[in-house]
């Protein structure tokens, strides 16, 4: 494989100490070394090497920056390509001047992604373990990062490479076994065929059993809190950011204009969606809308209903009721420390076996109690210990639902006593399915699509 | 000199391809070994190599992140101590987690600006290279850049260290002089030391003389453009950014609430005030009021003052000629491809010889006349060659002011034939000034607010 060489900024835009030019392929080295001016040639310094110098325009002769030059040849790099990293003082004026003249020495802008692209297509990692990279970069919560890290290390890959090499090993047996039919009868064959398929079979599922709290782990919990005005909304929010410091405050560079804000209870990491809302609403009666809050609702996978204590059950809670009905939902009765006025027991009856819980945020009080529910429902027991592959990534996850749902028709026909080669299709379905996640047979678009979400420089 | 080790994320927060913890100081290579696990120990690496491998939560056994650690050990390093870069995947989690860890082993959150402090304090660069520093992150043009990279490079304390020694030897010889007075007459003492204070005199005039242009190339000249509504004001402002490109564009994690655009205009960096203003009133007739004219043209250095060609002189427009009077200014008269029903008479009688140039922005006439009269107003003649040292720090010129005006005293007071010890008093401060200048006998108080309007980690 042959590749032109490629560049860009890959340190975030901004006013910061070090900036980072990178420069991969062929021409790497050589094109470094013509804007560079230190103690040796840069084609004469050994590999894995810092090289302090100077950044010289070669038209004008102008110094143009105090740098530092790591030198890395292939293959032992990131890309598997000869690779550069000019280190700068971190002013946006000095990197760009810096990339424009890599570029004018012959090196292309790299689109986003494009070196990790690189290294999927030198064969460094596979998809699997590049979706990992765009993963680690985007966790939101250290148990996030855990999660992408695995996947970066290539655990999942490992564990989808054995369900595939045990499929591949009976395709070749039953092979043997067709074109020699003299040495095994077909019955015999056919039991093999579904003894492979029930392993494969039961490690995908024991896959999918991580996805739902993969998932969350990497995405965070979508979670909504809808309640009349007055109810405590508000003091809700504050407290479950305050009690566990908001993970994502104000990062520079990010946009607010979706305002997310992720927190982290026991290990899950919600994603409170329309804080705006809440915010903004919370002091104007009424105009919360139920209409509004239906809308969130349907993007939530966790719904937070809150009432009031010290108050009758209105038209509108027993709506609220309603348009989160059926959706995974806690039902918050505050202000417990002012006289009870609600109606506990219709509001267990339309809790229908949901969580109640009665909570005194202004006195600190059932916000333990509704941790655990949030735990205990998301997360069945305890969470798996740090050394556990999750399947985070719904494009995986998708491919393993279709691969389940294929093997189990291998494993029909097996015990329908279909003909071997009917058997056959089904397996090597799964095989291929399984091979999309780690990118073995996946079309260019998706691979392009894929690398597109990475920022620039990766 | 002892100093404890710091540590401090050295890349602009917000995801990135790459982000760096640094970290400086005697413990920095074992407290990241503790936390590193690759093919060698990196206590046992060479100095300036890159090394691949891991970091491992110790407590835990978990591993964090996939790394590039760079050894770079005293003292060929930034801060002449060791250092240790561990370059990790961009993410805002990763690079925070890790250096949590670091810290956890022993190292101290360094301040801002406390590296390049380090490299000043052992040594390695002076206070106005340091200063430098700053400038090149900080440059908004080429220009700018290539002023403040000289300054790093020292070329600026090389000129004023030569000054410094040759004061020095002027007092080292009076002083022998003195001991031995035997050996010289106090008339030919006074001869040497009026010849040599001359000497040091042309040469800090010949360094202040670059001065305005150094601080221009700086800091950018603050311009602002001021007219009553309607005259085109927003026209010439699109024009001078759009035909020059606007420096400073749209970077992610700037702020954006004081609105500047820098253009440059035949390497003159204009920086343009109150554009928001512009943008904001030159459709509502009248709204601007002269207030707002008066406010910005105190800050501004240059003053483009906007008529209309088609209209009569109004008495908002002479108010305008009023406030901006004795600024350095341009007159527009604008709308050129309209009839002229303006006083041109009465224009370049208020102008008061200043440049009267008519426009006609929508036509895209007369721009190459504004731009040729802001390059004559602040760069009599050309541009200096690319090896110039120019002056350009508001601190380095208010000391070198002060130097000039007490070598002159030296001067006077020599010529005046003044005892020998008064005419040394004036030579040991002037060597004191330009000392202070690259940071001999400065406070420290001062260097503490130097180095504070760095950013973290560098």
């Amino acid at each position: 494989m042959e590749l032109d060489t490629i560049s860009a900024i890959s340190t975030p835009m901004g006013e910061g100490a070090i900036a980072i030019v990178r420069i991969s392929g062929e021409e790497a080295v050589v094109i470094a070394d013509r804007l560079y001016k230190g103690k040796k040639s840069l084609r004469e310094v050994e590999s894995h090497t810092i090289n302090y110098g100077h950044i010289v325009d070669p038209k004008s002769g102008d110094v143009i920056e105090e740098v530092m030059v790591s030198v890395l040849k292939a293959p032992r790099t990131f890309t598997k390509e000869d690779m550069i990293e000019i280190n700068c003082h971190g002013g946006i004026v000095s990197v760009n001047r810096i990339l424009q003249l890599v570029l004018n020495e012959g090196a292309r802008l790299a689109e986003p992604g494009e070196f990790t692209k690189r290294a999927f297509l030198n064969g460094r990692i596979d998809l699997s373990q590049a979706e990992g990279v765009i993963d680690l970069i985007r966790a939101k919560t250290d148990k996030a990062m855990n999660v992408a890290m695995k996947q970066v290390e290539g655990k999942l890959s490992q564990r989808i490479q054995k369900l595939r090499q045990a499929l591949l090993e009976t395709l070749a047996h039953v092979e043997v076994n067709i074109d020699y039919p003299e040495y095994d009868a077909e019955e015999m064959t056919l039991a093999l065929l579904k003894e492979k398929a029930e392993y494969v079979q039961k490690d995908i599922e024991r896959l999918l059993q991580t996805a739902q709290q993969g998932k969350i782990l990497r995405d965070g919990l979508s979670t909504v809190i809808i309640g009349r005005p007055n109810v405590g909304k508000s003091s809700l929010l504050n407290s479950l950011v305050q009690e566990t410091k908001a993970i994502v405050t104000d990062i520079p560079g990010t946009t607010r204009d979706v305002i997310e804000e992720f927190v982290n209870i026991r290990g899950v990491p919600l994603r409170l969606l329309d804080t705006a809302g809440i915010r903004e609403t919370e002091d104007v009666v009424e105009k919360i809308g139920v209409e509004r809050s239906r809308k969130v609702v349907e993007e939530a996978e966790l719904v937070l209903l809150v009432l009031n204590y010290n108050e009758t059950l209105t038209a509108a809670d027993e709506e609220l009721f309603q348009i989160s009905k059926g959706r995974d939902r806690i039902i918050l009765i505050n202000k417990s420390d002012l006289p009870m006025k609600t109606d506990m027991e219709r509001i267990r009856k339309l809790a229908e076996n949901q969580p109640v819980i009665t909570t005194s945020i202004l006195m600190d009080e059932g916000l333990d109690e509704l941790e655990e529910a949030i735990k205990t429902l998301f997360f069945k027991g305890d969470l798996e210990p740090g050394d556990m592959t999750y399947v985070s990534n719904s494009r995986h996850i998708a491919l393993l639902e279709q691969a389940k749902r294929s093997i189990a028709d291998a494993i029909e026909a097996a015990a329908a006593a279909m003909p071997v080669d009917m058997v056959q299709i089904d397996i090597t379905k799964t095989w291929e399915l399984l091979g999309e996640v780690i990118g073995e047979s996946v079309h260019d678009s998706l691979i392009d699509q894929l690398f597109s979400q990475f920022c620039l420089g990766k």
